[in-house]
């Protein structure tokens, strides 16, 4: 099929424009696309650069690329409107209608907020980073007064990347603890866990799924069978409704969407603003 | 000072909507926001609480609200509109002409891509995520082979979170080792780096930076002493001049943008786009 090509620029990373750009590509399903991302264009060099770029691949495709823009500077955007292309851009957008709103002007400084700020939300994120770490699957320094959350799941359910996610996204300390034969066969948490109950937030998924997930991991053996998937996710759930445990199935989500209905639905406060 | 109150509102997570905000909210430095996240706006009931609740913030602000939206369907988007404030919103921006250029209707399905290959993106994400983990400061598994990528630094320089950041946010297969005494007394690498050369690149770190860094983790001993630092830091560099190794300062980055200038300055390829 023919695809188009997008291009994703940038001044600074690039992830601005790619999660704009996503947000729109994927309300058109009969498409397919070229993706290609050209970061860090904070200059006139680099602004030629790449419509150069763009020229050259132009001559290649049937069709003009699409441009997602997110640089800053008025001299850089010139240089790339000159690209053909269909341009959609936010600062072309958005930044007018913003300043008059806020009655003030645009710095137009590349990138970032500066100063202390900065550094500080930094720092709160490798701190929590750290904490989930520190505090994945149970492991021994379960540092779970400190915890804004804890995730509880069987294994394979996406308790660390949601935790690892929380962590660099928001700032938010989440620890995991996961749910095993001790606990299936008593039906009950460990006096650790029950101590923190209004924490608690369980992840569940559908068998046919962390069977998948599973066997990716380790083919053989009961750990992946159907019949242990089944019975372990059957008895997690018990253990959720018992304790009253607020839980989401994350069969449907990615790791940012998970991420966001824990903190929607227990009130978490993030840290930090990324 | 007067803040200004910004609303970021979704039909999913809202992190395209906080992300676009961002970029141009710190283009006016001399403004300060209150800001909130309106997530999974995804029915007509849910649309009008959040209007409801900009309603009743508005009558406590000098000033109307700055809203950046996200929500897809249409629907939803007339019942947001009604809300007093500066409405900017990147379907109303850029969906229509988008559409224009590509021939197409928008599914005006609310979130993600659908299909097989979210699954497969999300499976590629976990497994970069568990390379990173299981290859994290030089630890036993060393499975360097599969690396794209191995970093190399001293202790907190950013190693372990830029690791994390590249296998959740590209899937990329990123190690990481830690240059400690063993590497500044004999000034060399060992055997095991050295075979994978073409794969390492460099952290380095300002030392005022570093120490700061570090007395939050341990404030005393050695480890954050200037001396210390500096010693380290100089002679970590010298390691990666000797062996012609790639580096690049952190000092003055957000994780996001050292992941992506390590992208975009070694050629490895991400496995997704998020």
């Amino acid at each position: 099929m023919d695809k188009r090509t997008v291009y994703f620029l940038s001044d600074t990373t690039g992830v601005t424009a790619e999660t704009l750009g996503h947000s729109l590509l994927v309300q058109f399903n009969d498409q397919s696309f070229r993706q290609v991302t050209l970061p860090f264009i904070d200059c006139e060099d680099k602004a030629r650069e790449a419509v150069e770029k763009i020229k050259t691949a132009r001559t290649k495709d049937d069709h003009r690329p699409i441009i997602f823009s997110t640089v800053v500077h008025e001299d850089l955007r010139a240089i790339i409107r000159t690209a053909d292309g269909l341009h959609l851009d936010i600062f072309d957008a958005f930044l007018a209608p913003l300043g008059e709103e806020l009655d003030s002007k645009p710095t137009y400084e590349t990138g970032k907020a500066h100063g202390m700020s900065d550094i500080e939300s930094y720092m709160k994120r490798i701190e929590a980073t750290n904490f989930a770490l520190a505090n994945d699957d149970g492991g021994i320094s379960r540092d779970y007064d400190k915890a804004d959350v804890i995730l509880v799941g069987v294994s394979r359910s996406g308790k660390t990347p949601t935790c690892l996610y929380l962590a660099m996204q928001y700032g938010v300390y989440a620890a995991n603890f996961p749910l095993t034969d001790d606990e299936f066969e008593s039906g009950t948490l460990p006096e650790i866990l029950v101590k923190q109950k209004h924490k608690l937030y369980g992840l569940t998924i559908a068998p046919g799924r962390l069977r998948q997930i599973r066997k990716e991991r380790r083919a053989l053996g009961r750990y992946a069978t159907a019949q242990q998937v089944r019975f372990e996710i059957r008895e997690s759930e018990k253990i959720f409704r018992r304790y009253g445990i607020p839980y989401v199935d994350t069969t449907e989500f990615s790791i940012e969407e998970i991420s966001s209905r824990i903190l929607d639905s227990t009130g978490v406060e993030r840290r930090v603003r990324a």
